[in-house]
């Protein structure tokens, strides 16, 4: 149904598989649902987790991996489209046994405990990734 | 009203009282809307904190209590059903006086100074949690 | 279109510009879509950031500069009125590059690398800011 441009589709509780990539599961529980354009909210639990962070004046990631248990805090971020394909953009907070905070861009390699995710279909046009100058980021044109 | 399967309520914002339990408040909310499946996102500042972390190993949480005043960064969750009551299930980020940030699974005694929270109904059928013998935790059945 | 006194707009994605102030961006994307009733959540990266912490005992914010690049792991917040126009009130988790995290009260001065954010209009009476005697807050009525 579409209402003054507005498709009414609403969000969608989703559990997601233990042991499974977490950006894989994101993509894999949106395309579920035939979503192109969302937001992604989740909290949960990794095993492990692999984060990035950009050097902006350097114009590339650094990675980082960390083999121990944390909750996920707060991950958010959005379903695009680059190269043609959907893809999860997600930022991670995340606590240790000791209550204290990590966190950065969520890179493949973050393995799910336990996971619930929020998945809000956007409506309108596709937003897609393209090479942005200024940042050396894949933006949205 | 309902299109495709889809109710269609939106999210609401809600002031939530001062010196009430957090969790309880979110739930009191929620009931107040009669939101039995809904995601829950909440900004705010807390008097005292009682946070979790679930031990993936020993299958069992260990809880912390901070007897002070923090800002909540980002409460992220949501609710759904077990032993057949709405249960919040809630993540905490929080901030103290020198902007460093600690976190987990709220529990029971998280007591509010100021806080705003956005419930957000989910359509379609109840989540009921039930044990989940792989990790040990109620999920979704 | 109004179902039960509920309006059907739903969430947008918008991108907002790089070296703009992030409170300004986040206002500007609102109006842009005409709410002045909404949840916002924000991911991306600043240049620099200014962050708030509220003493509750003296009823007063205390002020932080950041002049170093960080992620947005998560900015949460919330649209309504305050002195008659839309104010934004966001609170911010950040990390730095070893992904440590810090985080607080949004302040003018946060200045966006890149950013991305999910601006969810809400439904009903527009919510409006007053002085709250029990906490010294500006918090809805």
């Amino acid at each position: 149904m579409e209402t003054d441009g507005i498709s009414l589709k609403g969000p969608v509780l989703i559990r997601l598989p233990k042991g499974k990539d977490l950006l894989e599961a994101l993509a894999e529980a949106a395309a579920s649902i035939n979503a192109t354009k969302a937001h992604v909210a989740v909290i949960g639990a990794l095993e492990k987790t692999k984060l990035g962070y950009y050097l902006q004046d350097e114009r590339r990631y650094v990675d980082f991996s960390f083999d121990e248990h944390v909750e996920i805090l707060c991950g958010q971020g959005n379903i695009s489209l680059k190269d043609g394909k959907p893809f999860v953009h997600l930022h991670l907070t995340l606590s240790r046994k000791d209550c204290s905070c990590l966190g950065g861009h969520a890179m493949a390699g973050s393995i799910i405990f336990a996971a619930e995710a929020c998945i809000t279909p956007v409506a309108g046009d596709a937003l897609v990734r393209g090479f942005d100058e200024p940042t050396g980021l894949f933006l949205w044109k």
